[in-house]
């Protein structure tokens, strides 16, 4: 399988050499983020898509200064939604239902539950359950930057509340989960290039019940 | 690219005609989660991979009866650290280094800052942080299944308490985090099967900064 080789190939690129990444292969990667499944459909996240050359330095900035940030080409910044709302909710059913030629009515048992559900969480949990999903769209982006032979840098490392301010993305409410840098590699410069990729022995990560 | 045809391809499969998928496959998929990036690659999660028909039933009655659950050939049952710990990262290190030939204490630095960030947080916030890269993983498993036409249900909705308890993972230090049931649809009896796939407008989704 194509993916096997490319998550063999991809590393976390420490370095990048300046070059642009074609518009047409981010849409391709931004895309896997956007059709990656969700809780119930959800989607409770967003992405920033940063090419600015300024603001790039001003995300480096609250990234432990990080030179990929800004060597790289596209800074993809992940947020999700501080919390479920009714209004937020209801907007993905009715599009759902909508696109669907359904009336808007036909999941409203469904949603009166998943509602009771994740009303019943406090805040932080609904942020924790946004971030996750987040986390299946950094997934799905990775693994589609690998194929296209870009190269990616996956961050959690920085400080979270700076950069949702730099970004207004409270205004939103949103919170920055993670940051996926593309680029090309640095080959000459990137210490971890040559490193052989570890994982941990199979046995520690697979049980297998038969 | 390949990946792209595939997300339109794969649905959150709602019934499983009972057909097996081969090992080989199953073993295509586990990898893609395997080598999944991970914070600082400490890969704070495992997988438990069910086919037992005994413990498929089992499963299914802590995850809200869902008929794809024994209907299913596979269940990945994905598991994160409860928190983080100085044996465990120790343990990720002293390997990363011996399989790289390097002396163990060629990260004693970088792994000192690292346990001075983990272990300033609540374990809770730990095993939010463990849960989340256990996200990246689940979203590389969904996109191989999809990639090898594989049916795949992913499910975050079953009560995780009962399925530790189940599955004894609370002995280990583990904490479920999601399923991934694999298997082939039974398209006559899936109600989504024939139902429009629908994201939220690109608007909505993605912003540009230029």
């Amino acid at each position: 399988m194509e993916l096997t080789n490319a998550l063999q190939w991809r590393y976390a690129t420490k370095r990048m050499n300046g070059q642009k990444v074609d518009q047409e292969l981010v849409d391709e990667i931004i895309n896997a983020a956007y059709f990656a499944p969700t809780s119930s459909g959800l989607q409770p996240f967003e992405i920033i898509a940063v090419s600015n050359p300024e603001l790039k330095k001003e995300i480096q900035k609250v990234a432990f200064n990080q030179p990929q940030i800004v060597e790289g080409s596209h800074v993809l910044v992940f947020a999700a939604w501080d919390k479920y709302t009714d209004e937020r909710i209801d907007a993905v059913f009715d599009h759902m239902n909508t696109e669907r030629g359904l009336p808007l009515d036909t999941t409203d048992d469904y949603k009166k539950g998943l509602k009771e559900t994740l009303f019943s969480w406090p805040e932080e949990q609904q942020a924790f359950h946004t971030a996750k999903q987040s986390y299946i769209g950094f997934g799905m982006a990775i693994a589609a930057a690998a194929m296209l032979r870009v190269d990616a840098s996956p961050m959690d490392g920085f400080v979270n509340a700076d950069l949702d301010k730099l970004l207004e993305l409270d205004k939103k409410g949103l919170k920055s989960t993670a940051l996926l840098t593309l680029g090309y590699r640095d080959a000459d410069n990137d210490w971890l290039v040559d490193l052989k990729k570890v994982r941990k022995p199979k046995n520690d990560f697979l049980t297998e019940i038969k």
